[in-house]
């Protein structure tokens, strides 16, 4: 929860939370304001305060059974609570049972994980791991991560590709060669995205590499 | 690993796996596979014989340290291996202190889990459960998810317009507040794509309404 910018935890019917115990064993940074902080309620609470969402992994194939159907996976659900103004309540089951069909029917919606059909169903923690990071765009205000990747600006880039080229010249490669190993070096280089720093380094060596071929290395000339 | 598809787990210098230990108590049915399965491997192994991606919380800022810069989204990771044709490791590090820098930079790529800037460290079981959750489609051969949502076909969904329509002649709703309703009407089934059972079931109970309205409630009849 904290991961992903989560801080009010309602337990329904929860066992003993011990401040020494296994759940603040696990809960790293949160149990210094989630795990204290939580609350315990009734499931009817949930039901009546909230828009609430259950999670479950097992659905049902088709429509005929209404309960588990039709459902949201969460990245469709972080979609449709992107347009909704409403306080929501995500709601986990039971470690070993999730939640019952009983209990499903009275929630608004119903999300699923996929994973594999051999074996889809995930502990409590993880499955609430995956949910809540779907839902991050929602309820974290600003990640860790930097904005978008730096990447070199195209004048750099495209002279990264003449410095090649140049290279190419001093080899003597010409023609078709030529023509086909230019291409396959800015399609390489297009799919890397390099950043400034990583296409001026390749630059600086491409260049000392040319120099070299055409003067002589640095010590070679000197002797 | 299990939940979505994986199954060849290489360990570096793992502390010991005692069938009844702590590991194995978690593991729900991977301990059936993927612990027994497990394989000692060097640190050196991987990075002679994978494409290897690291996974770290903390990035750098921006190009000018380049151990752990660039990197991916686990999403973006997954857009990316869908190309690759290679032998993929995905690498995490210790539960405390992750990959060393050291570790990153003999790695091929670095992948980062977009969280609260305030607290953006999982636990080693989350950050993995989030990675392979997003490399699902590269891993899960057939999720336990029905393909699509069965949704009403549109004369279906017209046919419950309709039917809101006679409801409201019957209800003598009429001119500007008309076009209103029904506006709101479909612009609300519109949001929520209903089934087939749904569509049915909603379009017979306004069409029980509007008979109600026009002759009575069966009740009424008899009376």
């Amino acid at each position: 929860m904290k991961n992903f910018g989560l801080s009010e935890l309602l337990l329904v019917d929860p066992p003993d939370l011990d401040p020494d115990g296994e759940a603040y064993g696990f809960a790293g940074h949160a149990r210094e304001d989630v795990l204290p902080n939580a609350r315990e309620v009734e499931f009817d609470h949930l039901v009546e305060n909230y828009h609430t969402v259950g999670c479950t992994a097992i659905t049902n194939d088709d429509h005929r059974r209404h309960v588990r159907y039709p459902f949201r996976t969460p990245a469709e659900l972080a979609d449709s609570l992107a347009g909704v103004s409403a306080g929501t309540c995500v709601v986990f089951g039971r470690e070993r049972v999730g939640l019952t069909n009983g209990e499903l029917e009275r929630l608004d919606e119903v999300c699923s994980i996929p994973a594999s059909a051999d074996y889809p169903v995930l502990n409590l923690g993880q499955a609430a791991t995956v949910v809540l990071y779907e839902l991050r765009e929602l309820t974290v205000e600003e990640t860790q991560l930097p904005e978008t990747i730096e990447r070199a600006p195209e004048r750099d880039v495209e002279g990264l590709h003449d410095q090649f080229s140049t290279l190419l010249d001093a080899l003597g490669v010409e023609g078709t060669q030529r023509r086909r190993t230019e291409r396959l070096w800015r399609r390489l280089l297009g799919r890397a995205h390099p950043t400034t720093r990583e296409a001026s380094t390749l630059r600086g060596i491409l260049r000392r590499a040319e120099e070299g071929l055409r003067h002589g290395l640095p010590g070679e000339r000197e002797g």
